[in-house]
């Protein structure tokens, strides 16, 4: 079993770097702000690398800046098998999401290395670069590199979404901090037996059921767009409706039809980021940008609320009533235009049969009881699939994988409240291990 | 009669200081970016104090940066007759909002010289700041002051709304710019027989009937509001409809609604200026602000409008369905909260008989034919009511007050191509002087 308290400090400890909004009064209760290869990362970089160092690891980084920590086994004719997970967060994100897997799997190393356990083959850390996608619009882009599905050099410039003056690629911020590794981001150079990912549910089905663990099966689909409308800046006093074209008002309809569009296909759609210009009280914008997150199980079901959304933004820029969004609203004689570009393509993903088992089995030796088979599993847990992305589903492509969910409050994440009591962290962290070790034995 | 090379002249010099985006190919082919109290602002300021003083007149600035050239008439004993504009301009404005109605001011002073005429009285040119209320929130707010409407402290104490890195007040910003003056900015310490004014139409109207000049009658009301919709940051992919407070997708059905609400009105509302938080593509956004301006020729009814968009906001929020926004949207059981400040308002304003009346003849006088009468006016001009604010309005209060509208292309304003011609520039020009002569004569 792995030590809680420990666990916990290891959490409070690293979160120091990049504090965030406070939730609460007590020391430990704010947010994280600790966006990909900003100081505070590189600050939760160098504990990674001299802790697993000196917990017996060798470490590496590749040129993605994932940081792969390996402690040896019996043998080393194979892989290692990993576990991991990531230490950059939102700008206004929560202590546990990505941090609750890095520093189970730190914590795994401590307690074999307590108990002189040898295993096998090899076991491994990863702590992978920008999961969040929240500074580098692209989520899991670098294990997205490392499994060959994103081209390095269109990861490496990635331009920072942040605002005001923050004008860093990628790679001009792995310089910066000295994260540019020479190792090749690839499944080749950096091959894995398989990856378990400890992670917070980021939903609230778990707690709702009061089930302790997730066994996690797979990843729903989700595409990230960019889309532009351009209107026509005009003053907002001396305008006529008729005269407009609005670009801020056209945006408005269109991010309300992706809504409406997602509900009838029982799918997802999301903005979350969204400028404007010029940006004065007075003057009806000309140009907006805004982020559209599509997600649903099926692949089909995404390209579906696409498809609805391209045209009835097409629609709602030439002024056309799509979805009822122009009922009541006053004709103009002006067009916008609109443009889409795709940033990013996650198909829906499900796990390998023998991780799932693991976990499963590891869960039941945790918590007891219930049927372990590949169709039932017993109270304490729930078969599941991920509602989030993670970097899991690019190693998937590559290794056998599979996740662990633990409950955390309200089912809310990417906010600074986002919480997992000391006990739900633990059992994930004894689960993890015990997953590692089950496959370890295969 | 003016010297309409001269004239334009002035206008492209000056708008050497600040320039903005182009919209063709020639030289004078771009917009401005003059934002008040910026360093261009400063070097337009200079130009002004230093060539009225080199005119022949004293030129003072009072506590608001308002800078007052007065050219002495043949007695001194009554105030003078003004002429005058503002030099600010929006971040992606034209080369006429503001800058025409001072230019033509100054050539009106050079052609008075050239003629060697004097005036009964003295005649002023003002140079107002902040009219747009682009920088700082609340338009013509110098003016305000000067009437006595807005106090001193509230207005310099604004801060900048242009988001990065400008935390500068109005006072701040008078200060490092060297125009914070020591004369009270009160229409006591600078008296006005009159003020006119000359402005492009900023609408479509006067092009569309094929006259040179408007004769400005009055001002519609106006009222600005900052709105603050607070939700809760959650993750895009991980949190089901049911479970969000979507402080964007809620902004976005409250633009929605201020339009409809409006367009049954026959009214105007706007939203000019979006910020949101957190701003990560797979963050829900927990917090939107907004701006809402809302116009109407009526107090009673941008009143009605107002009302109408607080009940409609107050519901949206709370997840009822207003004027239809909610079909065919996924129902929530969380709510989000909205706040409403008021940041200016500006009641319907209408000009004085006296001020119209000479800007009607001095309109007949250039153009010729016509009747001039109370009642109707030749096919040269058209009486109007603005659509936009002006220094005017605040004029109004204390002293007799009209204006001057000359075409502007498609009707297009606050914009890098908005464009009046030289011959309907200098046709203003002529109005202008020729209507602060006919009131100096009265
Ligand atoms: N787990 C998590 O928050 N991942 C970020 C990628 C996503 O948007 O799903
Ligand atoms: N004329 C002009 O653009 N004034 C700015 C104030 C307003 O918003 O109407």
């Amino acid at each position: 079993k792995i030590n809680q308290d420990r666990l916990m400090n290891d959490i409070h400890t690293t979160c120091e770097w990049g504090k965030g909004e406070p939730w609460g009064d007590g020391p430990t209760e704010t947010g994280m702000s600790r966006l990909s290869l900003s100081d505070t990362d590189k600050q939760a970089r160098d504990w990674f690398a001299e802790t697993t160092t000196s917990l017996g690891c060798k470490v590496h980084t590749d040129q993605m800046g994932n940081q792969f920590a390996i402690r040896p086994g019996l043998s080393n004719d194979e892989p290692p098998t990993y576990a991991g997970s990531h230490l950059d967060t939102q700008p206004t994100g929560g202590r546990y999401d990505g941090i609750l897997g890095v520093t189970a799997a730190v914590e795994m190393l401590r307690t074999l290395n307590d108990n002189w356990i040898e295993t096998n083959y090899p076991v491994g850390v990863v702590n992978w670069t920008n999961e969040e996608g929240a500074r580098f619009p692209m989520s899991m882009v670098s294990s997205g590199v490392w499994a060959g599905s994103v081209p390095l050099e269109k990861a490496h410039n990635l331009k920072s979404v942040i605002p005001s003056n923050d004008t860093a690629t990628m790679k001009s911020e792995l310089e910066r901090i000295g994260y540019l590794g020479k190792v090749p981001a690839s499944y080749k150079s950096t091959p894995m037996a398989a990856h378990f990912e400890l992670h917070i549910e980021q939903g609230p089905i778990l707690e709702a059921e009061n089930r302790r663990v997730g066994v996690v099966q797979g990843v729903q689909a989700y595409k990230w767009f960019t889309v532009t409308v351009r209107g026509r800046d005009s003053h907002t006093g001396a305008t006529s409706f008729q005269h407009r074209a609005d670009a801020l008002l056209t945006s408005a309809k269109m991010i309300l039809a992706s809504h409406k569009i997602a509900t009838r296909h029982k799918a997802l759609a999301s903005t979350g980021i969204l400028g404007l210009k010029p940006g004065s009280t007075n003057t009806v914008p000309g140009f907006v940008k805004f982020s559209l997150d599509i997600r649903a199980p099926l692949d089909e079901t995404v390209e579906a609320v696409e498809k609805d959304c391209r045209q009835a933004f097409e629609a709602i820029a030439a002024g056309e009533n799509a979805y009822g969004v122009n009922d009541l609203c006053h004709p103009s004689d002006r067009q916008c235009s609109v443009e889409w570009v795709t940033d990013f393509v996650s198909p829906a993903t499900h796990f390998h049969d023998d991780c799932i088992s693991c976990v499963q089995q590891a869960g039941s030796d945790l918590c007891g009881g219930g049927e372990v088979n590949g169709k039932g599993i017993g109270a304490w847990g729930k078969l599941m699939t991920s509602g989030a992305g993670h970097d899991s589903v690019y190693t998937n492509k590559h290794c056998p994988t599979s996740m662990i969910f633990v409950p955390c409050r309200d089912g809310v994440s990417h906010n600074p409240a986002e919480y997992s009591s000391p006990d739900q962290c633990g059992d994930g962290a004894n689960v993890l291990m015990g997953a590692v070790l089950r496959y370890d034995r295969l």
